[in-house]
């Protein structure tokens, strides 16, 4: 006797799979999308499927695309000389959300890292440094995460860039609304680190 | 511009349609979805259009089945005589994972509410006081919330009950692990009424 009828437990299992989905929400997902009208399920079955097929990445940087370049690279009214590169498509996503950042991009593809097997040739940085080499690029800006793996990365990937162009990283400090009390060591230091003269 | 290529905003936008997946979490989904492999997202959609393809209600008790009789009122080894009545099958499925009973259901498919313009024709209650009066049921248990609707199709559908058989409520009280202290006084008032002697 199992608490599902199949058709139901099949579905549970599949929206358990996706990140932060436990048994609970999984249930809660699967009987709302059976009490939609049937038009509700297609519609999300079918964004699904056309979301797997249709997006993959731009030949130029990497971030997701549903075209073989992206609209981040087409776009004529972004500075061409700058380029932001990140681990993720998501950092891209992010970043975008600001609105502050108006150059080019280049997704790695994830970080360096050799207790995980991944080594530089697994990221996209031999075709960055083709990209920066080969064009006329004035500033790359390094947006990776301050973890060690971030850190290998972009001290390997600022390495390789420096003969060709001004190498730059994010800053790192106190967050926004952060309370410098409760702020933990590392970030404190950064932040003292990374110190800038007022403008008075 | 926008920040998410189009499939992907309409699988965002799809996922956000969910209960309490707002917009960060529907881009964490859909981000994931894009990582995995192109079986999964398939194996994803199928379920979802399977499940609400082949997944009704059983034409006795309508709880949630993919076939006409849903496989507890099928069931030979549970009592056929003790029928549990529920709101919905959210409370089929809570109530037999504690394995406690080992009765028959009816599923309502909501409570009585004028507000939203639900009466007792809009739920499945003549079916069950036909169910009632044509077999020989020794018992009908009311498991619905103490909420005002609920209250109001307690007493509803318990007046209609009682010429047919014994009808019983589930206990309120102090949750298991509950603290008295923290209780509300609605929930201390009931655990006073409902008092039992000590089996000393």
């Amino acid at each position: 006797m199992t608490v599902y009828t199949r058709p139901l437990a099949r579905l549970i299992e599949q929206l358990q799979r996706l990140p932060g989905v436990g048994p609970k929400t999984a249930q809660r997902l699967a009987l709302h999308i059976l009490k939609r009208p049937e038009a509700d399920a297609q519609a999300l079955a079918q964004a699904i499927l056309e979301a797997k097929q249709q997006v993959g990445v731009c030949s130029v940087c990497f971030h997701l695309s549903a075209e073989p370049v992206c609209e981040i690279c087409r776009a004529t009214n972004r500075e061409p000389h700058v380029i932001c590169v990140v681990a993720d498509s998501r950092d891209v996503i992010a970043l975008e959300k600001t609105r502050e950042y108006r150059g080019k991009y280049h997704v790695l593809g994830g970080l360096i890292s050799p207790m995980d097997g991944i080594g530089p040739d697994q990221l996209n940085i031999a075709q960055l440094v083709r990209r920066v080499s080969k064009q006329d690029i004035k500033e790359v800006i390094l947006a990776i995460s301050p973890s060690v793996e971030g850190e290998t990365t972009t001290l390997y990937v600022g390495q390789l860039l420096k003969p060709f162009t001004k190498v730059t990283r994010i800053a790192f400090g106190l967050p926004m609304g952060g309370d410098l009390e409760y702020a933990d060591e590392v970030t404190l230091a950064r932040a003292l680190e990374g110190r800038r003269e007022l403008d008075l």
